[in-house]
């Protein structure tokens, strides 16, 4: 994985893709399966996402103000379902789905080894978490494995039903 | 276009597709491109997103606290791009792109007839809108064309770049 520079993060979420939260507390990572979330601003990257509080990461997230974002490709998406179906209360779900966790820099969450890319982010806001379990996140570091392979990722549209990127289009535009 | 129950509304926005804004303010529509949003709840269905205060929608959208996020298939890409490179201050974008306007049931804005799903908005939360344009939306209705018709969205990877939904995949999961 090399390093993404941050003013090409948004490149990563704005598409919708499901992704990989970690997070560590009390010496412990956990990952859960996340589909809502978006950018809010593009340098320095934030990033806004719901975790509810009935998922086992919220307190994590809470209390240590620091999670990675993984971004898995389709080859993933049995994991990334698997993940999302059971809960860290109970599963190591590193070990139990054979995740690598590679160190981060800035963040004590683990990066995904299997993931294509990886941003560590520390939470900025918390003022709609008591509402809406909303986080604001700010992007401390970027990773990604070479641009030049090309990935497909997954968008969830409901029910364990995916819909994988298919062709790329590319229009002129005068939009970032 | 027919009534599509709240329940169903987050399956159109979770997978992150580039949608329309519709706005009205001082008897004219308008109307915006956005990749900036993320659901909130299932229901009543609540959706975050931002709208930068850059844009002309953003006075239209704090003042009258009204909007339609209308999703546009793939075929409209276009058009999609060309209302994000101009602005309402200096063009009348329904007539300048051929949209055709179509009365909403509960908020002033309007629906767009060219687009396969419109959501009839209103705004319910604005704490975040001085610090990050960012908006809580609450879904009052939403439409869409027959389900049994496929549809692909478009998603935006960064300067007219858009992966286009490709093969649909279904795996066995308890998420909803």
């Amino acid at each position: 994985m090399r390093h993404l520079p941050l003013s090409k993060a948004y490149q990563l979420l704005e598409p919708g893709p499901v992704v990989l939260l970690t997070t560590a507390h009390r010496g412990r990572a956990n990952v859960m399966t996340m589909s809502w979330h978006m950018m809010v601003e593009f340098e320095p990257p934030l990033v806004a996402c719901v975790v509810s509080d009935a998922d086992f990461s919220f307190t994590a997230l809470r209390a240590t103000k620091e999670c990675v974002i993984a971004i898995p490709a389709v080859e993933l998406a049995p994991t990334v379902v698997a993940i999302g179906n059971c809960s860290g209360r109970n599963v190591r779900k590193f070990e139990r789905f054979g995740l690598t966790p590679v160190a981060a820099e800035y963040v004590t969450p683990p990066l995904i080894a299997e993931c294509f890319a990886n941003l560590e982010c520390k939470v900025i806001d918390t003022r709609l978490v008591n509402k809406y379990d909303l986080f604001i996140l700010e992007v401390l570091k970027a990773w990604r494995t070479s641009p030049h392979v090309p990935v497909k990722t997954i968008h969830h549209q409901g029910y364990g039903k995916f819909a994988v990127d298919g062709e790329v289009i590319t229009l002129k535009s005068k939009m970032r």
